[in-house]
């Protein structure tokens, strides 16, 4: 009998309350029993940490660390400028080179308008895959429309009316669960110090 | 007579010394005299006003001014995870929503192979253009042949000797000066309060 | 007293009548009569000679003579799998690897939905800034709503009143006319036989 | 006992002989005898029948069956223009809006140069998502420096020592025979007729 299978979920949003925390809450709320859950909230690390890649500052390390023992990461952001937030980018940027190597990846976005749509998978999915990623499943991207609850329903509710989002948390629970013999080789398996793009550029 | 020209330059590097920097502070060096100049290393905002978007903070306050006041902006970035730094979008989603309107805008980004090559202009330049840039110049990548100056040797003098460089430069500093008289209308103009993004997910 | 300057406009919709044409003929119409203009529908390009790249067709010769000689181009394409049509790809394919060089380019598009938007920015642009285009203005995407014409009115009415389109078309009049200064040197003056990318792949 | 699986290999090189020919022959050749395969040349089927989307043609017919039937595509592709050639994306947009769906998915593409390399990621990936493709595993780059075989050995001993290749054809053969339980729901079935994106614009 293996490890119980890990899904880590990243809220990329600043702001608070966030539309974008709300609905990777609700992705969390609804995965099987079996598999573990870890909700991080990037505005919880310490800015200077992120920024300037301390990865001795705990707060950081642990987020670092439920990404490494995640089978399935969904990466939460909100659409600005027509991509991901800086928020999300900049922790991005601390993970090891191939960090979503081994992983099942959802992309899951929230934007002020259906215009900004195709932003994940031109403008994020790109990134996720230069780490590596395993599998990345369909990007499911909210607009305000897709999110406002109405009077006396729930999200969880308003959501299960969504077919493109029940057919992408169907699809990454299957993958989660399903893909796990797949190990990543190939590439040399990078420490993270040596990786540290920083040294780079 | 009008007012002077003026080129503000980010430079996007977590890291001292950084590449990037090199290059965009040689970029600076080369403008004609008669163009004002500023360089903004974001890695000099505090971290915490970054990230938050907090814009009374009086370094992140002047960092936006500068821009505002910009006729000419060099987005000075390293390419990490085949895209732009999380430090340089940090400060991207600090500005508002056309904030690149009626200015002339170079990508200009530092990686580690030439694999990357493609970076600036499928994963920055989209971004800069939602931003309602007027006009956005061929983008500048250099790996780290491009930056190794022979010994004995200068990096202007290096630079000096890629075309692609130079041509980039010249157009650069022509697109600066010549549309100048092209303003921007049609978009509602945005006061800054009002179109945070933050406001919308 | 220099040449005339001169616009091509491309309509890459395969289908007949096609609102991609409607929209690009109406630019046309648009322009100052100094301004001298082609239309060129690339479903009147014999498929064969397209797909092969028979540079002796003429009517293909015809037409990418007619884009060497423009100061301005009006890339006008479905949004098919958001992304341009295979028929406009098809044509640029043909044309030399700096074909777009000293040029303006307008990226014009149509699509069935708003989600689109972003097509023309990430999955277009990228291919016209490889060709060395001087400046590539802002796009003009255009979703149904956008050209569902009143009853009594004329789409040229209709688009009046579309302050994106009149922008950018504006846009696309100043830049084709005061950019004309602007050579493009520095990258090796490409003839034609030697640059048609099939040599390489 | 189940049907057996099946890949189909599209290459959409205009040119013979063609590297990308070359590669994607060679991968076919290393699938596993239980997996039946088919190698489609796009520039068999008559011109006319593809930039028109004349379905009824019998060569165009019979390559849209091939790949609704299969369980894997190959996406071979040289790198024209910093995207992918017009010939596949002719043949691309005579498919079905979700014509990837329920299907493992390999972007594989020959090139001029390592600066084009995230080509894939960024301009032809999205198309392909947009598809509704099950899992599209890691693009698979090939500059001529990959592809010039030493003398006396063959294109298969010299992919054979690119770890890249041999980790991207092992994680497809996986994810051909593994992923087929996960049937592509929740998206209206779309049949043909109804779907063609000519109608739309």
């Amino acid at each position: 009998m293996g490890m119980p299978l890990r899904v880590v979920a990243l809220v990329g949003s600043p702001s608070r309350p966030s539309s974008t925390a709300a609905v990777v809450s609700q992705i969390l709320n609804e995965l099987p029993d079996s598999i573990g859950r870890t909700l991080v909230s990037l505005n919880d690390i310490p800015a200077e940490a992120l920024l300037s890649g301390n990865l001795n500052e705990p707060t950081l390390q642990a987020a670092i660390e439920a990404v490494e023992a995640a089978d399935g990461v969904v990466i939460g952001t909100p659409i600005y400028k027509a991509s991901l937030s800086g928020l999300m980018k900049s922790f991005i940027d601390t993970l090891p080179q191939y960090g979503m190597a081994d992983k099942v990846v959802w992309p899951v976005g929230t934007g002020g308008s259906l215009a900004h749509a195709l932003a994940l998978d031109y403008g994020v999915r790109p990134i996720l895959q230069s780490m590596g990623a395993r599998h990345i499943i369909q990007s499911a991207f909210f607009n305000p429309a897709d999110l406002t609850v109405p009077e006396g329903g729930t999200l969880k509710q308003h959501l299960a009316g969504n077919p493109r989002y029940v057919e992408a948390l169907r699809h990454f629970v299957i993958a989660v669960s399903a893909d796990r013999p797949l190990p990543f080789l190939g590439h040399p398996q990078p420490d993270r110090a040596g990786t540290d793009p920083r040294n780079a550029a």
